[in-house]
C-alpha cells in the first residue's frame, strides 16, 4: 500500500478538537484506545517516547499534544499510514519522526536509540483468528499481520533505556501471553483493565511496565469508561475522568502512585469470628 | 511438628454455624479465603474433589457441606493439621480422606487418581519475603516452605481428569506466576478478582482453569465483598452476595457461565466523531 487518496481520507477530531487527524475512511480507525493509552503515559517535556505501530498517529499525537517538549518517534510497518502520521503532525505543529519499518528489523540508527518511554496499542487479533478484513491495510492494523506480541514486547524492553517505562493497550484476552513476554525483560507490572461499565468484565487492559523494575506485580481496580448500568440514547455518559481525557486532553490518574504497599494477611491470620 | 494439645486449639464457627472447625489459636487460622475458594467450586454430588494443602480442612469441608455425595480427599504436608482435617470432618460428620504428604512426592496410590476438581488455598508469602512468623506452623502455611507455585499447579493439572477444573486463590500480586505455570498445563483460564469495596485493587484473585480448556482467557469485574466506601463500625456491611456465601453456605455465582463471546472490535473501526 502507498499513499491515500485524500479522496479516502476524513479528518477527525480528538481531545475536543485540539487534535484533528487525517484517517482513512476506511480502514483502521482511531477510537477512545488510543487517547487513553496517550492519557495513562506520565511523560515529561524533554523527555523521549517511542511509539511502536503509530499507525496515522493518534497515540503519540494526543500524548505530544499533552506534554510539550517530547522527543517523539513513531514506528510504523504500512508505508501509507507512516506518511499520514507525518502529515498529521506537521498539521497539528507537533513534532514528530516517524521510520518506516518493520519492529523486526528496525534500522540500525534507531536500535542505537535508548527511550524514555515506549508506547504501543498492537493489532488485537491474531493471524488468522478472525473473518478477513476486506481492505488490506485494516487487516495489517487490525491484527492479521505476522507479528507476535511477544516480539513487541521484546522490541519495546530493548529500546527502553534504565527505568524507562512502556504502556501497551491492548485486549485483556492477551493478557497471559503479554505477562509472560515481560518475565525477565520488564518489571514493577501494572495493569488497569478498562471496563465499559461497573460490574461489566474489562475488555481492555493498560499495561504499565518498567525496565529494570523489580516491584510486585498489581492489578488496579477497573477505570470504569460510563457511568451507569446502561448506555445513554447520546453516548455523552462518559465518566468525568474519561470525559476530562477524550474532550480536554487530561492525563489519566492511574490509581495509586506508589508501588510499595505492605502486604495484608487478610484472611491467613483473620478473626474467623467476625465470620 | 505433631498434633495439637487442645488447650491450643479454638472451636470456630463458618457458614453460618453449619460448620464447627478446631483451628490453633495461634498459627495459620481460615479467614474468608478458603470460604470463598469452596464457594467458587461448581462441584456436583458424586464428583470427586482434591485439595492440595488442605490445612485443618476450612475449604474442602465448606465444600463438602455444600454439595452432598463429593468424594473429598485432602493432602496436608503437616501432620497437625493434617489430624485436625480428620478430626474437623469426622465431628461434622463430612467424609474426607486425608493424607499427610509433600505435594512433591504424592504416594503412589493418589498419583494413580484423577479428579474431577482440584482446589487450592496456597501459602501466600514466597520463602524470605517476609518476617520469619513466630510460629512454626503457621509459617510453613503463610508461605515459609519452599514449594514453589508452579509446583502446586503442576500437581493439580497431573491429578486432574480431563475436562478437570482447577479452582485457587492466591494474592494478586502473584498472578503473573500463576499464569506462567498453567501454560501448556490447563486453559480456559478466568481470573475473578476479589475487592474490599468498589474503586480498590483487588488484593485477591480466585483463579479457574480447566484441564485441555481452550477458551481465551478471562478477566471478570471484581468480586466486591463490602458495600459503601468505607468500613461499617459493626463488620456486618458484606455485599449481599458474600454474605449468603459467608452465613449460609451459598455457592458463589461466577459473573457469566459462558465462555464464548464474540470479540468486539471497539476502538478498532469506531466513529471518532462520538468522541
Amino acid at each position: 500500500m502507498t499513499d491515500f487518496d485524500d479522496s479516502v481520507l476524513s479528518r477527525d477530531g480528538f481531545l475536543g478538537g485540539r487534535l484533528r487527524l487525517w484517517q482513512p475512511r476506511r480502514g483502521y480507525r482511531a477510537g477512545v484506545d488510543p487517547v487513553l493509552l496517550a492519557a495513562a503515559v506520565p511523560a515529561r517535556a524533554g523527555q523521549s517516547v517511542l511509539e511502536l505501530g503509530c499507525g496515522a498517529g493518534a497515540a503519540i499525537l494526543c500524548l505530544a499534544a499533552r506534554v510539550p517538549g517530547l522527543e517523539a518517534t513513531g514506528v510504523e510497518l504500512q508505508p501509507g499510514y507512516a506518511a499520514l502520521a507525518r502529515r498529521n503532525a506537521a498539521d497539528n505543529d507537533l513534532g514528530l519522526e516517524v521510520i518506516c519499518a518493520d519492529l523486526a528489523a528496525l534500522p540500525a540508527e534507531l536500535r542505537r536509540r535508548q527511550v524514555d518511554h515506549v508506547i504501543a496499542n498492537p493489532p488485537y487479533y491474531r493471524a488468522g483468528a478472525h473473518t478477513r478484513a476486506a481492505d488490506s491495510g485494516r487487516a495489517v492494523a487490525l491484527g492479521e499481520a505476522e507479528t507476535p506480541l511477544a516480539l513487541w514486547l521484546e522490541v519495546a524492553a530493548r529500546r527502553l533505556a534504565p527505568r524507562g517505562m512502556l504502556h501497551m493497550i491492548q485486549r485483556t484476552e492477551r493478557l497471559p501471553e503479554i505477562l509472560a513476554a515481560c518475565a525477565g525483560r520488564l518489571g514493577s507490572l501494572e495493569v488497569l483493565p478498562l471496563a465499559a461499565r461497573a460490574g461489566r468484565a474489562p475488555d481492555l487492559v493498560i499495561l504499565r511496565a518498567r525496565k529494570g523494575g523489580r516491584a510486585a506485580f498489581r492489578l488496579h481496580a477497573p477505570l470504569l469508561l460510563h457511568q451507569g448500568a446502561c448506555h445513554g440514547q447520546d453516548r455523552e455518559d462518559y465518566a468525568p475522568e474519561i470525559a476530562a481525557v477524550l474532550r480536554h486532553g487530561a492525563a489519566l490518574v492511574w490509581p495509586e502512585t506508589n508501588g510499595a504497599r505492605a502486604p495484608s494477611r487478610r484472611g491467613h491470620d483473620g478473626n474467623v469470628s467476625l465470620l
